[in-house]
């Protein structure tokens, strides 16, 4: 059996059966999952998936940098330029390395989506490799495991898309043409025309000028470039921003001050610290537009994207090589709350992969701020131990009304479930195990097990 | 049952049995305070508590912060210029978001004394917010409930209160004269003459020097009036000083220069960097006198205070907005320790709200230097999984008897019996474990309790 | 009973029984040691040790400190210039403050020593010192106490030295003069020849081109001489380098800046950030010569050696007072990794002190980048608590196969199949934990343990 009834339910017996019931109470829940990666393609277009090794290998980052990690070129997998692979190939290679990710989140996903999603109920080995292979392509030509019928299937009530501030919606736009009902939002992310080391960042920053119709030239017309797109994206049904940043860094310098830093970056010509510094102000800002418009803010901070030269120059972005470091809150963040982070407009949701900062800063914040919110375990950290790790950490100076809910934050479609399964798993587990010691009573866990399953999420996301 | 007798044991059976076992030998035995924030006129007047409002919510920076993080306005609370609040309403308010607290160490406390101080057996809930005022106003009433019986039905066999340099010790000449054989003692906490940044810093000074009949207009002056008020804490019972600092920075210059920058100082003309170093310097003058003098000397190092601008300005200091920052100790306490870290009259207990230097810093450090304690851990971290957590990190490297033992750092008087029986169990769970898994023997264990329970503050502040 | 059969297993029964299972399948699996600071004389010579103090307390940096951070003078343990204490009376001292050692690995590795390389079943106490000291004694004069006869009793397979580059390796050559065919092989180890701030850095220089015939005086010389010293120690059986650096600083500077820092440092003319520049190069430039003739490269940065300027200047060297400081590799690893981190000749196995790195960034570099893996957990986290946070915490992230195994770094000889049993142990229980939670199968976990006790060590070091 590939998935155990009881998978990470504590070993304790009596703990383990009141996980037990705690989880058989959100299992079935809808799925609410307000930030995440998917392609708007799919919800738009409804394509077929190629084959196993395009739905399950190539594009997961996760798979794609263990597999690496252990001596696997990225051409065997298929990546680099004019590379061809055949996905059989690359699907017998993964199986090979299969036993790689034993005691990794990624095994559970994967199992997860074979057994439940595909009804494959053998690990994957080298021996059954073509079998699984074959299995699974069949049903990928069946119409109900296109996107949409798996977004049925899952229970999904809502999903969010991470979208460039340049882009056009229109898979969203098509989404609501096709009178399907399943509603995917999209999530406003200006990375791209707030960061000048971006590439491409005064094309971009132009670009948005003229989506927005405003001259870009000055500073209040590159702000007022900002409020039209975001009035769009919410048009479109989003209800948040989400910030990518090296550090969690903000300013609040006086008007003038900005607008000649702004012209120096416009200008290209804005040293390392003068960027940061844009970066820093630029959070500040879309703190008030959020203010303001009411659009929840997501700050993602403390990654360093594409650590290797080699593998950034020769296989691009997103190929397994970012790696955290560390952050810290307290300072850079204060800027941005003298500003606004009394505001009651304000929805600031924080996100680290430095778990250092929970205990010591962001339960701290978020126990404080009534415009900030912990986001939930990120990345490396949305698994087993890493929730774990999160909720004994934050709770206790936190408690559960400060943090997020959930979020899956994923590109690989068939994890949805997986990890929303994962997550209800632990937090019954954590919530079993403050009954069990006699800090949290049952009726109370029972309330608020739900709310870790989809209701903080939703209420967090403005859904 | 608001308080079940099993509650922070583990779940697993028979490492229950012996945590219980543990436990009863302790459960019962007096409570060491030897820092703590109780006001010192409660010792001394023996007033009556106005109102459960204003002993449970109003200076409760927990409840506080809670509260504000959810949305609930200060004014709600009748904290702000001018504010005046109905007590039934705040505690209506409290009760309103009694749930926030689920998970936090917060709800142990107060249900702790609600159950155990007062006698109410139902939790805290918007149905029996009024009954529960009236029931805790009647007791309030009651000789039986001022601090002074309350001090005696707790079983405290002595507690300290901080007070500034500048502080008189009325109150506590005011215990001694009472005849009243409680024995409360005072602190030295000369913050507000040593940090630059401190409000009226001059004026504190000059104070010292008034106070002492010392020249503070010299070096040696003003380091001499140190050493006066401390012997005057000393004659008060004083047995510790408390330096709360921003980082634990330490330095140790030639005395020209620290005359020198003393002069800056005091004149006002220091830069933050100046003041920085003064800072460090004052710590390891102090830890020189302690030296000689035998008092204990804590560190308490890291809190960003009153970290939003708007509320320390609309609503000043301690309303919840302290947050940690990360520190670092290994360098920084260099200086000091090189000037006397190996003399044998040192003590030096130092506190932290960065929890990863405990094994990467606090540890080894306390596991080396003769002159150097573990405090126990600290506000945020005064609660089950920061006690377990501590208790897992510094133990290997560190023993049981190169720690401080538990103090409750508390202005919250009822929480004090709520507060110890934490740490007792924890510690009791902690110590369970161990001879569960075998490395320790079960008497070891017994032998080990009453020193976490009270033995090691005792001996460790000299009490 | 001194040592308990199920010592350091999970409480929970159901548990338990597994990790028994898993744990008796590799507790008598050959020692695979390869990284470790035993005296090379033991192996060659094979002389008798004198006495139980100088076996089991004096050279013990673990022992020392504990007993010197509460008061024990380094005197009274025979440290000191001219200092000369009756080891009879260091080892009554030693028992009488052996209750310090509760709850840390050293009791561990002392009780098991005392009970399974002696026979003593009787906990060391005040009491019973003299007799042990007696029995003790009479068994060091017995040749199956001699270090080949413990060496074959251990069931050690392979044990590696640590060796300066100055080293002639004298007493490796007589082990293969011997005839005994026990395996010790050394590891390359340059501190003292790349950090311009050891004692004694261009002597040592100097002396490392005389035996390396090379012309020291220019940087290609250096380098020459390196690779020369390199091969020589392969040639003596090393299968590695280690390099303990202050941080993990590394540079990759073009070869004219290169000759110049070197010309500088050489001189004696480089400043405090030349000097790290210089260690940071050398870092780059130990991993290409890594990557060409395959010996494993380790890096153990985060120390602050001789933390007392006191104890070092009195006492010297390793008595305990190195303490571990913040690092941080993900930016500092970057020269380093661009210049040979996707070389598949090169592997580097990176430890740390600083736990927070464990899942910010270690895992996450290891799990990317082909060339690195994860060392076991070091010096004060080579402990119970210790090893599970490193599995906790390495694992999902990094899987297993990119850690590198168990090493005892020790150079008290007792200790060692006391530290192999005790990672044995605590991995037996992590692999069961896995399984009760059903994230393992359980015939994954009983292939995992003998990787975890000894093969994966033997691969990564090419042994």
């Amino acid at each position: 059996m590939l998935l155990h009834p009881d998978r990470l339910l504590p070993a304790d017996p009596d703990t383990r059966a009141l996980a037990r019931r705690l989880f058989a109470d959100v299992a079935h829940l809808p799925i609410v999952s307000p930030h995440g990666h998917t392609d708007p393609r799919w919800w738009g277009e409804n394509p077929a998936f190629a084959n196993p090794a395009e739905l399950f290998v190539t594009p997961d980052h996760y798979v794609v940098r263990m597999l690496v990690s252990q001596g696997v070129s990225y051409e065997a997998l298929g990546i680099g330029a004019g590379c061809e692979a055949d996905p059989r190939a690359i699907w017998r290679c993964f199986a090979e390395h299969y036993h790689l990710f034993r005691g990794t989140p990624s095994r559970l996903w994967i199992d997860h989506a074979l057994s439940e999603v595909f009804g494959l109920d053998a690990r994957l080995s080298p021996a059954n490799a073509d079998d699984h292979y074959h299995a699974i392509s069949e049903r990928l030509a069946d119409p109900a495991y296109r996107p949409r019928a798996l977004f049925e299937r899952f229970g999904i009530e809502v999903i969010a898309t991470t979208d460039t501030a340049l882009d056009d919606l229109a898979w969203h736009k098509a989404v609501r043409a096709s009178g399907w009902n399943g509603r995917v939002v999209p999530t406003y992310r200006p990375d791209s025309v707030v960061d000048p080391d971006f590439e491409g960042f005064r094309g971009n920053v132009e670009r948005l000028g003229e989506l927005a119709g405003c001259d870009i030239g000055t500073w209040q017309g590159y702000l007022e470039a900002h409020g039209r797109r975001r009035d769009f994206f919410r048009s479109m049904g989003a209800t948040a921003t989400d910030h990518g940043h090296p550090t969690p860094l903000t300013a609040d310098l006086p008007e003038a001050e900005i607008s000649a830093l702004y012209q120096r970056v416009l200008g290209g010509r804005a040293n390392a610290g003068e960027a940061e510094l844009f970066r820093a102000q630029m959070l500040t800002e879309m703190a008030r537009l959020s203010a303001q418009d009411g659009l929840v803010m997501q700050l993602h901070a403390g990654s360093f994207r594409n650590h290797s030269a080699h593998v950034f120059g020769t296989y691009g972005r997103d190929r397994g090589f970012d790696i955290p470091q560390p952050v810290s809150f307290t300072a850079a963040l204060k800027p941005l709350l003298d500003a606004v982070g009394m505001d009651p407009g304000l929805r600031l949701i924080l996100f680290t992969l430095d778990e250092s900062v929970y205990t010591r800063e962001l339960a701290p914040l978020a126990g404080a701020y009534p415009s900030l919110l912990l986001g939930p375990p990120w990345w490396f950290h949305d698994s087993f131990e890493g929730i774990r790790r999160y909720r004994d950490s934050v709770t206790e100076t936190a408690g559960f009304m400060n943090t997020a809910g959930f979020n899956d934050d994923t590109r690989a479609l068939c994890s949805i479930p997986a990890r929303h399964d994962v997550s209800r798993r632990v937090d019954s587990a954590f919530l079993a195990g403050l009954v069990m010691t006699h800090r949290l009573d049952e009726d109370e866990a029972f309330e608020i097990a739900p709310l870790l399953a989809g209701g903080l999420a939703r209420s967090a996301y403005r859904l």
